[in-house]
């Protein structure tokens, strides 16, 4: 048994308003709530430290820059550092991340229960656009405001196993989590927000539910791997976002679940050991993976006709 | 509007003493009823001429062999293609092929409304083991009876849109649905045989459903495609086979549903216009993928160590 107790911390909204200091309070106030469970690590959403700032453009980089930090721990962020350290409990925290050269991510953190700092993750699938579109309700702009993460889906040794991180619409292509599980990975963190309208096809937000759970559940199985999935939730500033926190266990089931909009802390004990079953059986890559037959998927970033497929796999035009 | 009505034509059990002609009858008998529905397009399991015979071990080619098409149509198998045509239905059908130089795949063909052979597919990801495990309650000798498919993940024009065939097993890799999904497909036909009890992992068993639907929906969503998954189920010579038999559309919703475990025949009426808004949205793959942080899938087979993970792709060894 390799017993690991994880908080998933869900939050409600972020005021544009909020000053640093009142949201690490609330991420402490969480904290000792998960510590008063047991939790051996906490889990934060993405760009937990602010409102969702994206959905708005700003003309002037000084109005951008205040969303974002310099350093971390900065002297806001460092009581939550101090308390984690204090009571032995890990967590991963997602920020936005400006580096001393002006460069800008969304940036996931893993901090081990001893304050060290276990891994770091720049957000890879950055949704949205990069131009402002004043015809849509709210904007998304994550592609102007950050670059595509530059250190791949890595996974880190901690808290008795094997961690990944990933970000929002990441979780939406099962890549992200093939190129952690094929390094063993056995639990991936997974902050998000997520509005459930999406201005460009509105049809599809019905389902904001459906496919949350979907895509986490299917990657938590066909991975052998715990997925933890964190919202920052509800009305902020006008726009609703979805819920749906959950910790899903390898057999694809969600086993503990958030039930509101607001700050929620949901905890599940996890015997990182329920990985093997599936990895040394329906999914023991060595012997059934048949990466030959998979080279379209780096060949190419989008689609292409079937006589261009050929070109970047032969295969493809094998004959008999 | 492309709409192309589409019949998922489940198979109840199949003894090993059945003949090829009671089995070639019994898809005609469905194949009339899809017709009298307006069917386009009916869907076969895998290995729908016999009963599937890798949970056996035979000493004997001679014994194995009888399994197996030498030629597609034969003459048993003809009036099944004769009868299409004269309705004007296209279907797809399982079948193991025994080529003329010896070679055997677990194989899948895609016939059209005329009686053209429009496809073939060679089932990739082959289940199961090489030998002979006597343990076991029952074989799964599917590395033994078949090579690899060699045909790769293909898609072909059809039905006035682009089909692509996976079998079984295939199911459950994301990669299989990726490499058609990069390739434009809008509807991907699925035959399988999968008992509900796994002799080295029986603790998976009662999630069988689950991760059925799991996998085809998540695919379905991911890709933006229809799946149609056809089950041969029931109680087969002693083993218990999983239906589960359904139409899937790109929304990731289950829209058509078997309810027994023998022959049946589900319908649905499939806008293949429906992709389209997934596929210019959340997965415009040309906006938004990131093959250069995927070498890993095609860089490895199995499990790799975070340092040898560096070695296939330098980005994961990235500092800063």
């Amino acid at each position: 048994m390799r017993n690991v107790t994880v908080a998933a911390a869900q939050m409600g909204p972020v005021a544009q308003t909020e000053t640093r200091a009142a949201v690490v309070d609330r991420l402490i106030v969480m904290l000792e709530q998960a510590a008063g469970h047991g939790a051996d690590l906490v889990v934060y959403p993405e760009l937990a430290l602010t409102t969702f700032f994206p959905r708005w453009h700003f003309e002037e980089d000084a109005e951008l820059d205040a969303y974002y930090e310099r350093e971390m721990p900065g002297p806001e962020t460092a009581p939550l550092f101090a308390k984690a350290k204090q009571l032995g409990i890990g967590f991963s925290l997602g920020y936005a991340e400006l580096t001393p050269d002006g460069r800008r991510f969304n940036t996931a953190i893993l901090v081990g229960p001893d304050g060290a700092l276990l891994g770091k993750y720049r957000k890879i699938h950055l949704p949205g656009h990069r131009e402002n579109e004043p015809w849509r309700a709210f904007q998304h702009l994550e592609k102007r405001y950050f670059l595509p993460g530059n250190l791949g889906f890595r996974v880190f040794d901690g808290f008795g196993g094997r961690v990944g991180m990933c970000i929002c619409n990441d979780r939406r292509w099962p890549e992200t989590y093939r190129v952690m599980g094929l390094q063993g990975v056995e639990m991936i963190l997974l902050g998000y927000n997520t509005p459930i309208h999406n201005p460009p096809a509105p049809e599809h937000d019905r389902l904001s539910w459906h496919h949350n759970t979907l895509v986490m559940q299917s990657a938590a199985y066909q991975n052998a791997t715990f997925v933890v999935g964190v919202a920052k939730a509800g009305m902020e500033e006008g726009v609703h976002h979805m819920g749906g926190t959950q910790i899903i266990a390898p057999t694809g089931e969600t086993i503990a679940s958030a039930v509101t909009e607001g700050d929620e802390v949901i905890f599940a004990e996890c015997d990182l050991g329920l990985c093997k079953s599936y990895r040394e059986s329906v999914f023991a890559f060595e012997r059934h993976r048949e990466p030959d037959a998979y080279r379209l998927i780096t060949g190419t970033k989008g689609c292409v006709s079937p006589e261009e497929a050929v070109l970047i796999d032969p295969a493809l035009g094998h004959e008999d």
